[in-house]
């Protein structure tokens, strides 16, 4: 062995930081608060992460503690990616939609030093929430407008600071610390639909090289003229990392604290000019009716070009719908547990005519650096013929090896990541195809597959070309327990005009329309209309309690 | 401190030879040779390193062993390029330009268990050549034409093997060894015009990093799409990381041995349909007249959309040129010791319009986790203002933090390399101006500066504005020694077509329009025309051959 004889730069946000003030200081980071828009510049945005970590040490808050936040898209957010890390300290970001009991828990779990909360937030959940006793200290964001009878009011006020008051007479120089790229960064727990939330800790290393995998030009391509809009909240997986993406590659960000109707991304995009955003689908799919019914709104957001969109299957529909306003839809997959970026849908060169309109609907290849394999229920691997569904399993430097915390639960890290083939394996529970140029397919959750006379049925499959129909405004797929099949596929639709005649009309055309693409015994045996579906605190479908609320339904 | 718990996933060019076989087996690799085009699928390229792979082992090459190439550009030396480092061994590429006595000393320098050779290399030297005790086994690369009669003949002939058979019984499958990122992947010795060579020994984390930097939408922009021409020799800091940032891509390669001249690249570029290339700006220029001669040629090389090119400095007349061609000229910056990568010229989105037609002409924007600075003659920064001139010095995770082996002299090292701010820094030993956007342009070589009555004079300055004259074929500025003003600038100048009357004309003009550009200190008191400037082994003009040529004809 000889080693190699070149610098030892380790790869942490300092790079993000330290590169956005030096080259791009005059570029914006606008927010949209509900009353206004804030502009501020990376000089600004970073001479404040300097003050907020000066202040943040002066709590006591060592290399290692956690620091909380609660908060929507919103400067002072940014700031606290960038100098809660980079002061080595780890930035725990909790989702603003659990409730006072879970944060509490999560709270304890990760025996957080400090909690940053939008005034917005604390003034809904500070009456319940009993903060732990780990929490030295809560700053609240104001909101726009301060208004001092708003600021907290209970038996917790005594540990709380308002946020520009805490940060006001703080020097902007800090001399950062020298950190290693093993040191963590982060801690995103999962949304815990399954179960405890478990706690994925992210790496200095990690973070910085999903930043880096974001620059690439087959895939996310975040570049200097980019004007970016996560319109992802800033809990879930570092907003799909596109903030720091934004800062390393020079890019202006767009943030628009909670709101994602149709409306306010519309004012958001015009006023900022952006150029790309990113949101689960559901956003988009309201989004695009409103721009096909809103012929002024279309124009006025005439920067966009581009959607890379995750966080749920994307239909045909969509990526059509949204091309003929001249904006490129592109399929992304990833979780939590991958930092979260791991599939981007780039349309190979090689690829058939014929192929091109069908893959785009897959989750995409793997990002270079990671690696996909799906294995069968014995872990052996299964072939890449785009038919044999196995599940999926992913090795890559931004993948997580283990959770954090008691909250995963005795068993949990098992079944959750395995090795061999001389690697670690990230266990992703859902189950793929992988077709022979390599595009990863997600067919189901494992525990969302519907099992009918010991074959599987897909309900995502099933869920796509429901949604791909004119008059569906929402689909899902459930089993419903069957005496003969053990299992039979059950459509829950909301109809975008829902009428009794819309609802006759539907029955009449279904089984016809799915014929054409599946075979019978996978096509739902019943069709069960609903007003709404009920959707879990990420705002995808949660489809325990829709399949408990069915069998409540059919019972009652 | 806290570790994240995150995959530990080594960075090493391991990651790029599975990929490669894994989603892109069919693309393909397109060798021109003198007599015919060889075409490969990156299947067989792969399979063949894995049997390189164990015909090396089996010589008793072990981890961090060095293994030599003195060879063109080939799929063979790109068997090489996957075999070597991805087994453990080292890379150590040779410049096929230099002399049987340099050759012979860097075999010894890096102790070379195994030389692999270009029969037409081996050909020209084996009769003058020792090969050291160190290098167990001479194994020589057959042209397309295996001719028994050409095997070596000489005293050597008991060391040497032909490739084919070297390789041909053994078996494509390997276990290839589990690698630490830091290990050595690769050995580069500089042209060593400035004394003894100096060897940078790369790591498979520096390359693998500086792969995926030659991936971002801002710089490079490798992409599946691609169908890459590195037209810089393989031996030349691994031909810029363009075959490693192809494979990793999954775009294909187009080789073309060693012709570099118009019609042989015309040819290529035909063949292989290629999309982007590389090499020294005078390979450019060269094609470029005969793009302007040859229309047919122009028509066939419609597919060309871009080329990166460094080197040397890149004239506003090149970029211009190209343009009409539908061809993007982007300027890139490197030095062997940076992988050798570390400044590409993108066009910001905030420059004014007037600024951007010189700002293209500049070396470039440091890539994402490259950083610079200049610095005085005391190590003082200077700012960044587009006007004042320092050393460059850069910080990358690419970057050399010392050199290898014995050659470097003593102080090789304290003269290249310095420790401040908290990092490693490496002195490039060029002089560059920043501008307020970062944009790094390179005035001139610390020892190229001319000093005039105490100040100093650009000579690279002098020589672009001399190149962008539409008579000039190529110039240079050299300093002559002055008794009142230490030295003056001389214009050496080899005019497009050398007659009496145009030397004339070209003398009429030459002070009005170098007084457009310069004041009148800095214009050079004197032209000397040549009819060809005297170049290195890299194909550079060599300075101090030039300015003792000077001297002498002027002595003379």
């Amino acid at each position: 062995m000889l080693t190699g004889l070149m610098q030892q730069v380790p790869l942490t946000l300092n790079m993000i930081r330290e590169r956005v003030a030096v080259l791009y200081p005059d570029k914006t980071v606008t927010t949209r608060f509900p009353d206004r828009l804030h502009v501020a510049t990376y000089r600004e945005i970073v001479e404040r992460a300097g003050q907020l970590a000066n202040a943040i040490r002066e709590c006591g808050v060592d290399r290692g503690a956690r620091v909380a936040t609660l908060a929507w898209n919103s400067h002072r957010h940014l700031e606290l990616y960038l100098a809660v890390p980079c002061m080595g300290a780890v930035l725990h970001t909790i989702n603003a939609r659990l409730s006072s009991g879970d944060i509490e828990k999560l709270l304890a779990d990760a025996e957080d030093e400090l909690l940053f909360v939008d005034q917005s937030i604390w003034r809904t959940i500070c009456a319940d929430i009993r903060v732990p006793a780990c929490v030295k200290r809560v700053v609240v964001m104001e909101d726009e407008h301060v208004d001092e009878a708003a600021a907290p009011s209970t038996d917790q006020a005594r540990l709380c600071a308002l946020y520009e008051a805490f940060i006001e007479a703080q020097p902007p120089n800090i001399d950062w610390p020298s950190l290693g790229e093993d040191e963590a960064s982060g801690l995103c727990y999962t949304s815990g639909t399954t179960g405890d939330p478990k706690g994925v800790l992210y790496s200095h290393r990690s973070t910085t090289l999903h930043t880096l995998g974001c620059l690439f030009v087959d895939g996310i391509a975040m570049r200097e003229r980019d004007v970016c809009l996560p319109a992802v909240p800033m809990f879930h997986a570092n907003a799909w990392g596109f903030p720091y993406a934004a800062m390393m590659a020079g890019a202006a960000l767009a943030l628009l604290c909670r709101q994602t109707d149709p409306a306010s991304l519309v004012e958001l995009i015009n006023a900022a000019g952006v150029t790309m955003a990113t949101a689960v689908p559901t956003v988009w799919s309201n989004f695009l009716d409103h721009l096909r019914a809103e012929p002024a709104s279309a124009a006025r957001i005439a920067s966009m070009k581009r959607l890379p969109v995750g966080g749920a299957a994307v239909s045909r529909s969509l990526i059509d719908g949204f091309a003929q306003f001249g904006i490129e839809v592109m399929h992304c997959w990833g979780m939590t547990e991958i930092s979260p970026l791991g599939l981007t849908n780039v349309e190979r060169s090689d690829l058939a005519p014929e192929e091109r309109p069908h893959t785009r609907t897959a989750q995409g290849l793997p990002i270079p650096t990671c690696t996909v394999r799906i294995v069968d229920e014995h872990g052996r691997r299964l072939p890449w013929d785009g038919t044999a569904p196995g599940e999926l399993q992913v090795a890559s430097p931004w993948a997580a090896a283990g959770y954090f915390g008691g909250s995963a639960g005795p068993d949990g890290s098992s079944r959750s990541f395995t090795r061999d083939e001389g690697r670690e394996w990230l266990r992703t529970g859902d189950i793929a195809t992988i077709d022979p140029h390599g595009y990863v397919r997600i067919v189901d959750r494992a525990k969302d597959l519907i099992k009918s006379g010991g074959e599987w049925i897909s309900s995502q499959a099933i869920e796509l070309q429901l949604a791909n129909h004119p008059d569906v405004r929402e689909a899902a797929a459930i089993g419903r327990p069957d005496p003969k099949w053990q299992e039979r596929p059950i459509a829950c639709i909301v109809l975008q005009h829902d009428t009794p005649e819309n609802r006759k009309r539907f029955e009449m055309q279904f089984k016809p329309y799915m014929s054409q693409f599946f075979p019978k015994w996978q096509i739902p045996d019943e069709i069960s209309f609903w007003n709404d579906l009920p959707k879990g605190k990420t705002g995808k479908i949660d489809k325990m309690v829709l399949r408990q609320q069915f069998m409540r339904n059919r019972e009652g």
